[in-house]
């Protein structure tokens, strides 16, 4: 109840910056307006200004968001450059540790060694709107980091900083549903980034009936934005193709008989957190929540694309195929292949293993999985649970994933366990019907696998 | 609009710790209950445990919450001790720098040298209810830190990151009113610190007439909590004395005729937070919320005790007056000394010279104003406007500051002046009045005065 | 979710009225002032006015407000008078009706008979905050009515509307507890009328511990002001006295262990809505509420007073007695009998039959129960459990009830049949324990009772 | 603040209603049904029942929800015929009348001749979402009524109760932009019923610009359904034509520029509440809102279509030209008229002052001017203040108004002086601008017009 004590004003913080006017000077030379910012900057990290509050750091996010990508180049550069640490109080902590290998020296040395820009970046998020600048600037270093290296600091102490004010303790978990705000649920449809949103009726049906659900995170710093979603079907059984679950016509299953909770897909919003990883606590806490509210539901699962197959099949898995099955795998090419019957049956014999092959045997050169969806829920403690043999008959399905699809199985008792065997091992969970296709393969190309682990 | 999206969620962060349950295992040796503590410390910073989500964190935050003083005291030794910087890494950060003072080698030694602590508080933050918990752990260690130097080190990674997580971006500004949730209202009348409030209906007079507001920052992740709060009386003109303001029978001021804001009690609310400054940024976004609200406010001012005033008179002020007016000062331990009127007289023609030369002569050893509560408007920028002779005749005014209050003007076109002015040279602003009872001053005891700066 | 988008604005309904000017026309003849008053009441009724939307509503309330007693008895005067049907209309409807007993003719008869106030009052209601102030003008309808007979035709019209308007199905139903406005709880504490709620200490005993509930029911265009309240108490068994429940040092009752919600109090806030009654809906939706809640919960019970027990016992009741007991029925007016324990002894004797056979035997002349919170509880369903020898050992208990409670148990199973029983047959439905205890009687003052029906 | 008190809960009032479970019994005969339902109607409305709170008018209204429209009708029969007034109760009360046309007579008299329906309308909205389901069921009945003249009691009673229930004093003024929830948003879309809105790109160019505005009135006990609701755009001058207001591509006018607003469209959401009008109140708190946020707005005008003026072009207004503009007038069916620039010129000539002609002094058998759309801004009190030739070239523009628009003048000074002129003495309030184009009128068919009143 003291909860709605908050309701209005909570998100004064998010709002307070989006109607602040921007200054208006279009005219002026990049370059000196580049150096007028970081002017801008030292005197906000002096502490001089101090007493106008956060005005002055919203004066240097506003003119900071006039740069086009040349003065944004520039800014990073002198952000880089200048803004290190400060080079005689490190040199002083250095001398002392030098002496004395202390826990305090050592302290010192760590925050002797602060570059500048943290306490300038901290002090830009005090201005209204802060944060999503912030999260904003880090999107436009990210484009640049590639072609300047020299960035790599810069975005360290980005990362640093938004990895501790995104602390999953302040995230909020939100159900979206058709009562949600449009400017929400327009962003929805943008970053679906699995399966596509066509359009608001496509939306609706994922969020709308009774089996659907919908949930994402928000940072109270900027309420309108989600930061990473997952949508969620509630079906009898554990579904084994995606195209039945997005039909436009379909029958809608009775929360009475709903017994699996499948998770189809889990989008990123914002590329400015990338690398700022929440969806292992977003599946965690959905599977409370449903939980909480249907204590019938038994099994959580996801639906989950394979994106790497393809890849892996066209350089690896061909070496692992006799001669007479090589034009197989070269006929998966052309998308439309599921169409032959007769080819299609062959198709399964021969990829399944080598899907099972690619899951549970091949690895990383660090020992991870290869495929990045798996690498992320097995690092979550899933186990891999089915294969789903034309489970994505999607252009996109078939070009990526020769329509496979899988499921990772979330079983909060085992999660634990699989995760450290996962981590510390690299041992790969999975089901034993998984496992037995792998051993059922008859084919040379089968290797010895003792890192699989099995679990019924 | 699309704030009231998140009305019953956000505070969903606040409300998840409260209602856990609390392990029960009171039995056990305290040693014992250190050292599992520290294990599960330990495994929760491994990244063993990741994929239990928040639990673990939780865990250790219940544990924690179990101890007593000696318990804690042993918590704390440890994570001095041993969590600090991981020394391989930071020994080879260091190597790197004694090659290469390069920016990247200086922030691979910030890194490196970063105690193992502050990712453990991360970690806390993550449960439900941890940012509460780590502010009252912040309390704990205060507590403690006096008679065990060795904290320090924990105490500045609490500091910091409490700093960090407690940005003034992510606060929220709240008004206090009759209609606030009764569990706020009860800290109001618990934390005020300055003119206690005695019971429900005196509250209530402090914020419900229509002359009377009261501001509080609160942080998403304590919503319960205020962290500071400002009471404000709204006033035709420039109050003089605290008791007509707080007096139960009084006439209220209609809003057509409020010119004048005076800000006359601070408070801060959180032991855990102590050192981490919000008082600033509170009086400055209270100023801009009164005058959207209240176009006809003209001024904004502060009525403010003088602490530290009885303390300096008996010690330096002694020394600066003739042996005849001694007594006088000698006599002011007796509180009723104001019932003789002759007497007050005479106190007044020699206190008022000497509160001006307490407040613009006399500076602590770095610079600063002698007064604590000076030292923070005029840090602020705000400027010393007037001296209150028997502005306070409470009990604890009369010992303290010999009755003495003082306005405190915030012109906001002035602040940021006023601020570099006290910050870079040490100057302390006064309106001429002020300054010219320092110059009628006539006897012996002035000095010359040079870094006064006047205002009009 | 969609709930929150209206969260800021729906109270804009209350909150109008409150914030309005109210007119200063003070020095103005009474007289003058209701007739000026009724003229703005005809020009609201006109239609004449009707651009001017709400204001001339809201100034006619306005005008009201400033009415003194005799003012507003004026007012009510000509509201009797002036404001009933109109006659032409009515004679033509009656004129119809004569020549013809259709359906329409009859509507007509009904509308055409409308007393024209009753329109009025429904566009007084238009006004911002006009549900608030005529619930308020009922109430002062109500101070005079006993003097005022011809004012029935206005209640009855004003009963009519506030009715409707106070549907049920218009209600809402909210938790109170210690994170609720404060301006809410100080009307909780005003209103409470069974067990006086001393301050807010004694409130925060009754709405913050686990084991206390408190709900009430509001309206949406009177936000702040709670209907009706009611207080529970989470008990392991039934409740069988009030001053432990109360007490302010008790073992609170882990919810684990709550098998029985005990509703001691409930109280009405509005007088201007007697006769209104909401309190057989409130109680029944708190049951839905903890069952839903609390699945663990198997009783659902009251512990109420008898507040007409001692009248009866000092008229009829005498009547029934043996003279060597009429001495101990004169002995219970001094309030500390229950000190003398062997008095005690044989007053419970006498006295508890005496309590049965005024619960199940007397009836009131149209053949209700005698109680006042009997007539209550059982018009309800509810059936009458047991009697709670010395329940409330107040100074209000001892003299209205000889300190007996009694629990009335709600079983929704039964509450349909119980309730029928009541109305229909005049039935009183009790426990078995409580028809023994007349059964077992022996006294020669027991008459037949053939409406009392058991239920086990 | 205290409103936020109740956000989450308030709509339960709403929502309970749309999760309950619906009976399903659908094999039964549905004239079995409808007795079933009647029988259950007589015991909601004997009382007996009333113990089970609400669920057996929840067990009315969801059996009446499976009826089909012949069952609908065979129920609206039984109600029209049985559920008249008490005749016996009428009887007595006709007596009392005959002897004495007393004050209190004559309400006997009124509730006596009440329709046992509304009593049971009344128990049937306690239901959880009986508010809606009685909207619904006037939407049924409205469709029956024509054919059955016997329905119209029925009619009359729940208009009675629904404009009691929904008085102006119980609507939520609402803005809606483009953080309204979906669920309302959508049902905008599908509501509009002036110039449709094609997808929710073309909503969102209503809602979401800073110079665009619309606002609902929406129903605490129907939260998700607007009820009517008005859109608005920000202009600098008054607008006169439609199309360049709902341009995909246009300037957006900044709100320091905007001094105009223009209500462009405003449609009633609720067919089960025709004839209930909301349109006046709307406009008018609509025009209050916008003067408190935006100041500097000075005019507030409709840009409105004038949908009757072909159709008495086709009948009337053909009488009134010579013989040689009949062709023109009968060449305006095409509506690709407009691009014949010489045409349009002649056309121009003829159509305005026939325009005038058409709102000044043409008038509906009871003295109302003939344009629905006009008949309901007269009567608001706005004014007739410019004829926008080609204001609407869409082609039901042109088809139903030879594509006039027209802009009505709401100044709050002066409408409730126009509405009096209006609604007493038949005066039609215009510009002198529109007056001049009357007076310029060369042509034959000009009648005198003493109705006009002038106002500049």
């Amino acid at each position: 109840m003291s909860n709605a004590f908050f309701s209005d004003l909570l998100t004064s913080i998010a709002e307070r910056g989006r109607t602040l006017l921007r200054l208006e000077n279009a005219q002026i030379d990049p370059q000196t307006r580049v150096s007028d910012l970081v002017g801008l900057c030292e005197k906000l990290l002096s502490g001089r200004g101090e007493a106008s509050g956060t005005a002055l750091a919203r004066e240097v996010l506003d003119r900071y968001a006039q740069l086009d990508e040349l003065g944004r180049q520039k800014f990073f550069y002198l952000l880089a450059s200048d803004f290190g640490p400060d080079v005689a109080r490190l040199g002083a902590a250095l001398d002392v540790w030098s002496r004395e290998q202390s826990d305090i020296a050592a302290t010192d040395l760590h925050y002797a060694s602060e570059p500048r820009r943290q306490e300038l970046l901290r002090r830009l998020n005090r201005a209204p709107g802060g944060t999503a600048a912030l999260v904003d600037m880090r999107e436009h270093l990210l484009e640049l980091r590639a072609a300047n290296p020299e960035f790599k600091a810069i975005d360290r102490d980005l990362i640093h900083l938004l990895t501790s004010w995104f602390n999953r303790g302040f995230l909020v978990l939100r159900r979206i549903n058709w009562a949600t705000p449009a400017n929400v649920l327009e962003k929805i449809i943008r970053y679906e980034a699995v399966h596509a949103i066509h359009d608001w009726d496509d939306l609706r049906r994922r969020i709308d009936p009774v089996d659907r659900r919908c949930y994402a995170f928000f940072h109270p710093a900027m309420l309108d934005e989600p930061l990473i979603f997952v949508e969620v079907a509630l079906t009898a059984e554990i579904p084994g193709a995606i195209q039945p679950l997005l039909a436009s016509e379909r029958e809608i299953v009775p929360l009475s008989k709903a017994r699996t909770a499948a998770f189809y897909s889990i989008s990123n919003c914002q590329q400015g957190l990338n690398g700022i990883s929440f969806g292992n606590f977003l599946i965690k806490q959905v599977v409370e929540e449903l939980r909480r509210e249907l204590p019938k539901l038994e099994t959580f699962v996801t639906l989950s694309p394979v994106p790497g197959f393809m890849r892996w099949l066209g350089s690896k898995g061909k070496t692992l195929v006799g001669a007479d099955d090589l034009p197989v795998i070269e006929s998966l090419d052309d998308p439309t292949w599921p169409q032959d019957k007769q080819f299609a049956v062959r198709a399964k014999t021969l990829l399944e293993p080598l899907a099972v092959q690619y899951f549970l045997e091949e690895r990383s050169s660090n020992g991870r999985a290869l495929d990045s969806v798996a690498r992320f829920h097995l690092g979550n403690g899933a186990r891999l649970e089915r294969i789903d043999w034309l489970g994505d008959t999607s252009h996109k399905g078939m070009l990526e994933s020769a329509g496979l699809m899988v499921n990772y199985l979330y079983d909060l008792d085992e999660i634990e366990k699989n995760h450290e065997a996962y981590a510390n091992q690299g041992e790969i969970v999975a089901s034993s019907a998984v496992r037995k296709m792998l051993k059922s393969g008859t084919r040379g190309w089968r290797s010895t696998a003792p890192s699989v682990k099995a679990q019924t």
